[in-house]
């Protein structure tokens, strides 16, 4: 039995949602893969639980979210921050969850770039640095031998990088074209199947839990460009960054032009397209009943290959222990490569 | 460069397929994989081409198209069959796509269990000897400590054997239900748009090639039962073999049915259903723009998870080259792993 210690930076939901996936699934990893799993250290932007024995996945959330950090985690509670853990602990295996940031990447970057220095892989599920970044991530994480993972960044619990990757190898990606993002298409949805205004939908979605209370990265269509870039990096190796991406965000869709639509049998989605003739996001009219026509919170997106045609697929873009699902999905992938 | 010696029995449109597949991807496969493929024979149900040199993938084709057979190959056709052929030549890895047998699973059977005894690794499309036989086949393949892949199988280019194995693989996929047959796909599809009959619609799918002479396997539901089978045991680890299918196939479908259920926004698919308490295949209602809504020849499958919820993947359920991608990417797999 080989064991690795695993060492989890950011602790918002999918954080939690990546303890929560480890407690749930540890037994399986050890009897399918002969591997066992310890969590030796998990840091949020303002506290820490470290402990070579391994942390207790369930007294981690229920510490988080009871006194609201990490620090009053019994006896192994502190303040490191994310740097200063990387430099203490022992481990194997980073998985670094911390918030997306589209203007420098940080803190997950630096983080990244120093777990591949001391020759440790990483999982993220962080779009920000592999937006802006990707090709020197890639090339450090090469160049220290390590394996560099990140199935989450995209459309969630949706797999799509490792599909292309690995269940389609054989093929040829010539594009990919896609909703790529949960919170818009719900907004969409809603304005189609309730005829109401855009702001009036934004302000229910945030009620709900949907939108965030800064909608910007939604719905100005950031966080969806930021996949595409990743998409076409990993899957179409295009080296492309965040600025060659052609944005359109939802914010000026109306009521209006949504009736217009539905009248002749189409709807307005909010659509990536990944080829190597383009990097785009934007509002675009799909055929009522399409393969587009999904509702809620769902994603979706169609490899068009050489030798499969076309495939298509369809999951959850978002969600706690779903976007988790990903990033073990990533963590038994290296673990089976070792 | 590490050289890999194919044998390829069956050439037929899938074998054809895989020929054709291997001479567009073998620069690709030296270069990602460092792998050099080699077809060194192939047999069809009477004929037979043979070099440890290597036989050439364009003339191997219009051989067979022009020739109706591999005996008129230059100088390396003969007439052997398949024992023969495994027994005399020295090979890596064997390609089984010989047509599916449901009563005894032969010729396919025999050739895979003698590949496994000489330690060699086996790709197969052929559901007859896995629907029938599955245990026995996966046990001898462990047994002999050799790999054994059959994607293929089910919904030839669409991937789902891969996909809910290696893409999904921190998943516990608790059911999978889908469209599972292109061609019942097609004749229900068109008796909708059409308000056809099922004998007009069926004569029509033949004579555009789409359903065979004999239909039998697909409109008796025998076809997608074979996947449910291979499914069952695949993916959710449940020892079963034809017999335990309920199935239903398409032949009693009127369109008077057909156009009841169009009125109240439903439509009639041919589904097979796979969990722990069923193994089933039969027409069932589906709501119109629900993700069963496709049209034409595609395949689809909904796969229940406990981490990732529902994941769909919708692609093309047949076709030669479309079909030869899946064994190609098995291909690629096992060369992997080696």
């Amino acid at each position: 039995m080989k064991n690795y210690k695993i060492c989890i930076i950011g602790f918002g939901a999918v954080g939690k949602g990546v303890v929560e996936s480890i407690f749930l699934k540890k037994e399986m990893i050890k009897q399918e893969y002969d591997a066992e799993l310890k969590i030796v250290a998990v840091g949020d932007s303002s506290s820490s639980a470290i402990s070579d024995d391994g942390l207790d996945e369930r007294l981690l959330i229920e510490t988080k979210e009871t006194k609201g950090n990490l620090s009053d985690y019994p006896e192994f509670g502190g303040n490191l921050d994310g740097k200063d853990i990387l430099d203490k602990i022992d481990y194997d295996i980073l998985i670094e969850v911390t918030p997306t940031n589209i203007e420098t990447g940080e803190p997950g970057k630096s983080l990244i770039l120093k777990a591949f220095e001391d020759g440790k892989d990483v999982v993220t599920s962080n779009k920000g640095h592999l937006a802006i970044n990707y090709k020197e991530l890639v090339v450090s994480a090469q160049k220290n031998n390590v394996q560099f993972k990140f199935e989450a960044t995209v459309a969630g619990a949706m797999p799509i990088i490792n599909f292309a990757q690995e269940t389609l190898n054989s093929c040829n990606i010539e594009s990919i074209i896609g909703i790529l993002n949960g919170t818009t298409n719900y907004i969409l949805s809603r304005m189609t199947s309730e005829g109401s205004s855009y702001i009036n939908t934004l302000n229910e979605s945030q009620e709900l839990g949907i939108a965030e209370t800064d909608p910007t990265q939604d719905v100005e269509g950031i966080d969806a460009a930021c996949k595409t870039v990743i998409l076409a990096n990993s899957i179409l190796n295009i080296d492309a960054t965040y600025s060659d991406v052609d944005v359109t965000g939802i914010s000026d869709i109306t009521s209006e032009a949504i009736d217009l639509a539905k009248k002749d049998g189409y709807l307005i989605k909010l659509i990536g397209e990944v080829s190597k003739k383009s990097l785009k996001v934007s509002p675009r009219l799909v055929k009522q009943g399409s393969a587009y026509d999904l509702n809620g919170t769902l994603n979706m997106a169609t490899l068009k290959t050489d030798l499969a045609g076309d495939v298509t697929v369809v999951g959850k873009g978002a969600g706690s222990l779903e976007t988790a699902s990903s990033i073990l999905t990533d963590l038994i992938n290296i673990i089976r490569l070792k």
